[in-house]
């Protein structure tokens, strides 16, 4: 696939500048933020260089020449080269900051780095905050009195940790029942145990993706950088409404089912900590550390933040990012000292979800430009390349959940997810999930049933369903599927016991309204960022609902750009993905945080011309 | 009082290197450990120089002219200062590292810091860990979508901070209700939380003294350095034994003892926080950091860390320092994020009350030769001045806590606590704790009569009571309460309601024991420090029982130096004031720390000439 040319970005806007990275022998070139380490830019490359601290300037192992440009001699670099080698331009690859162009000679590698491939073809070198260390420690003697964890510390050499009161507690006890030959449990600064015995092997985290409707939780094994586990269950919240806003509502009428809210969340993520921890055979104290990926909404419930501010104008967060959490700071029963990440947001309706999305599908590294969309009630749009981000959020409405739609469901047993029409026959292809009887239509039925009623021309490009007179004419077979419900032309998709599946001409509006909205948002973005359709390489329909919906209907109705449908790619759950990437990588957590600086957020709310841009995205593009 | 010559190290000894800074125009000269900043090295000293942010490199407040000396251009200089000013030597004082001697002017205050006077004479400026700052923050908006916590940090330009969960959860309901005019409180880096309105008059921390036997809470105004309230306890650990020794023996025998000791300090501490704060008209929730100091047993029970590595040889503590508490962590129901400061301990047997004692005597910054002694049934002593200090412990044994002696008590009501012998006229003058009837002894009553049957001849140098027929040719009179009880010669104190209060022979074997130990250990530490007696400028009598012991006595039986009276000082509590320093001041909980590094231990027990040395401390001294 050949790389396009960099957009040029439109005179006052300001492009936030990279700096340009080679690396050999292997020739691959990176551009960064000017300021990042070289051990950092290599490592979210998936370019491996040698370490043992996680590049913290301790180990003096990431031994790196600059060929070419200026990287000044740190102050540990004295005393990992001698003159000449640094004068070669030898430097420690971790306190390298790259703030000019460079081209970097990586030697080979002596220890060959783990790897896992995560979110979308995303290569991860494993740098897990979690690292465990075994030593063998000289016993106590009134020669040498020194204190159970400074000595345990003091073996610990190449890291530079605090220790947890928690650590305290144990060592002295564990020390002396396991002759001093016990295992360090460190998380990112923190010394948070120390374990009996070898137990280096046994390390595990979980991430989760906090959705609104649907909760995920997979236990990684931080060692490999695999899947010990995964498991899936509905948010117990689902109650309180099917969206965020009127979760927020509930908490709003009823200060008290704010605590039962943030109960219900806790009670979702511990059921799954549980059950993947037993499906997985490890032990809940195993689990130190945990990422959570949700929106803003979500996040700030489960942390016991009132989401209030969340749902009123002006829109406003507690905070973008929260540091320094524990595991049990979301009520979970792991480690009791285990950490939590919690992806950052961008804004109060772009939240932890889509920056974790972003980062599994490498938005920030990838130099094509693409188009990043998760469908839903509210629908996120990220759109851009290595060199430049915008996002914006735009307001679909309940049509995806199934709600406002007559006949709607979730993506439940008996929901009809894919539609196919046949004018020459009248036949109707359904896809039932479950493979049982037909009840309901989920979102993706619902944009397919649109798409194929407009490709058959039995929905004008306005979007009104055709009388059973004019339909006869396109369509005497389907045209018999034509009736009317009360005072509304319906088309019925399936009868079935008695139980009627169809699609409303109110149902087609709601549909319209939602791809509408998310049409002018894309549209927009294109144009602030100085593109057009053409330009795009890759669209990524992202989320629950965006992941199952059919590419070709999703062009048909305009819902994204008409691009060949092979560049249309179901991006699958990448909040989840994003959520492990920050389990297995420091560096990749990192970059989570960097994304709030590197991605622009554009207000489609305040902008003038968004309602006629608006009302001209509702009709269907002519076949 | 004419400052003595400093003690020349003997060939061999690393004498910790010093810098020497003067201060002008005041005249002051300190000197202080190399790479100190010349900030901390005022502060430490009572030399007050201009800062709103205490020392962090942000407020460019604290200006200095380096007169003499070299002090290298900071990273921060160039922002605070032309390069004139630069060239005539101005730095930022916080910045700059006295790396070698050097000449500061200090320019006069633009705002006058405040002060206390705290311990033996130290004049302290304040500078708590606890801040608070009253901002009034604009409004959100749709054009303004900052975050709430992250519009508030934005307000405290000059602090750089990381809010707790707390915070981040208190943050939006407190804003909106309190118009975003709010009060942010920080400690150290932390913002612990946002409170409506203007609160910055009210900032409150508690200084502990927990001691083995008694417990002592000080509740102090931060903002002033003023008490509001002090109350003591008796250790509701006491039905677990007297000394650590038997508390650390309880928690062997019966491991749920342990959690029953823990629960004990605890429950000691907790019931001194409410008092204070009811004395002192305080809400618990505006104290928002506390100081402990205790011996390393009571520290570590209180901390809920086993303390049996203590208390066995090779006598091994969890850590000499414990970063990052929270007053929770000790049990304690003040603010819920209140931190907690540790007073840090220099061995299992020279804990963290001796070392908040040397930070409240100010050991490490006179320039006088001292020694301190908190005298107890381990008996810490600390040796030298500004330029060098020692100190090692010496086990005294239970004498002076009145066990093991046959009319020994607690110096509580009823215990003689002082006693004058008349050999003219036989005369007794007791002073009895409490003015009632004479029940018992305590320690310095015990001291007080093994001095005075000294100095009148009944008890001769080796500590054998006179037979009655010798004593009656010393002093007929006092010869008369010379008796015998089992087969045991004794000398009556008091005799009042069929009860006889009485000094036996072997509680003056006791006590020979004693002062054996503790003189011993002094004399040792004189000569490894390369001084006599006669250099010694002043003695700290230290610790509950060592403030109420008579110096004249303690020199009779050679307890203590034979120095002139007003040379051997009563210091009191120490341990609570160096608590109390800890809390008022930033700096001078970091030397608290630096004390770890600048005290070097010495450990008696493994000397071969001890035991020699200790039977020739047995007598007392000649008349």
């Amino acid at each position: 696939m050949p790389e396009p040319a960099s957009p040029v970005p439109e005179a006052g806007q300001e492009a936030p500048a990279r700096v340009r990275l080679s690396f050999e022998p292997s020739g691959k070139r990176v551009s960064v933020p000017p300021g990042v380490s070289v051990f950092e830019a290599a490592s979210w490359n998936g370019i491996a260089i040698d370490s043992t601290c996680g590049g913290h300037g301790t180990c003096r192992k990431c031994r790196v020449r600059i060929v070419d440009g200026e990287v000044p001699v740190s102050r540990l670099d004295p005393r990992a080269f001698d003159p000449d080698r640094l004068r070669q331009g030898w430097r420690l690859a971790c306190l390298a900051q790259a703030t000019g162009d460079l081209t970097v000679e990586v030697p080979p590698l002596s220890t060959r780095p783990k790897a896992a491939t995560v979110g979308v073809g995303r290569q991860v070198i494993l740098r897990p905050a979690v690292q465990k260390r075994y030593v063998e420690l000289d016993e106590p003697s009134l020669a040498d009195q020194t204190p159970d964890v400074e000595r345990l510390l003091a073996a610990l050499d190449d890291l530079e940790v605090t220790p947890d009161l928690h650590a305290y507690q144990r060592a002295g006890r564990v020390l002396r029942e396991a002759d001093f030959k016990v295992t360090a449990v460190v998380v990112d600064e923190a010394l948070i145990d120390v374990e009996p015995g070898d137990t280096t092997a046994r390390r595990y985290g979980i991430a989760y993706d906090l959705g609104t409707t649907t909760v995920v939780a997979t236990l990684l094994d931080l060692s490999t950088g695999t899947p010990a586990a995964v498991r899936s269950m509905l948010n117990l919240q689902q109650p309180y409404g099917a969206d965020v806003i009127s979760r927020i509502s509930a908490g709003m009428l009823d200060p008290s089912a704010l605590d039962r809210l943030r109960e219900a969340a806790r009670d979702t993520l511990d059921q799954l900590t549980q059950e993947v921890c037993k499906q997985g055979e490890v032990a809940p104290e195993e689990v130190y550390e945990i990422a959570l990926a949700g929106n803003a909404t979500m996040v700030h419930i489960a942390l016991g933040i009132d989401p209030e501010p969340l749902g009123v104008a002006p829109f406003i967060m507690a905070a973008r990012s929260f540091p320094a959490l524990l595991a049990a700071d979301l009520g979970l029963r792991v480690h009791p000292r285990a950490r939590a990440v919690v992806l950052p947001a961008l804004g109060a309706y772009v939240g932890g979800d889509i920056v974790a999305g972003a980062l599994a599908t490498g938005m920030d590294r990838d130099r094509r430009v693409r188009l990043f969309i998760d469908v839903g009630t509210n629908c996120e749009i990220v759109l851009g390349n290595a060199d430049r981000l915008l996002a914006t959020a735009a307001p679909a409405g309940p049509a995806f959940e199934g709600a406002q739609i007559r006949c709607g469901m979730r993506a439940a047993p008996g929901a009809i997810e894919t539609v196919r029409l046949d004018p020459a026959t009248g036949r109707v292809e359904l896809g039932v999930i479950g493979d049982v009887e037909p009840v309901g239509l989920c979102g993706s039925g619902l944009v397919d049933a649109v798409a194929e009623l407009c490709r058959t021309g039995l929905l004008d490009a306005s979007g009104r369903l055709l009388s059973p007179e004019a339909a006869a004419k396109v369509s005497p077979a389907l045209a018999e599927r034509l009736a009317t419900v009360g005072d509304e032309r319906v088309f019925v998709l399936a009868e079935a016991g008695g139980e009627t599946v169809y699609l409303s001409q109110r149902d087609v509006r709601e549909l319209q309204f939602a791809k509408g909205a998310i049409s002018t948002g894309w549209r927009l973005l294109l144009e602030e960022y100085g593109v057009t359709e053409a330009d795009i390489q890759q669209v990524l329909l992202a989320g629950s609902f965006g992941s199952y919906l059919s590419p070709a209907s999703a062009v048909r109705i305009g819902l994204v750009p008409r691009l060949a449908l092979p560049r249309i790619v179901s991006a699958g759950n990448v909040a989840g993905e994003g959520a492990k990437l920050a389990l297995l990588s420091v560096q990749e957590r990192a970059g989570a945080l960097a994304l709030l600086e590197e991605v622009r957020y554009v207000e489609l709310s305040d902008r003038s011309d968004f309602n006629d841009r608006f009302v001209d995205q509702l009709a269907f593009p002519a076949g």
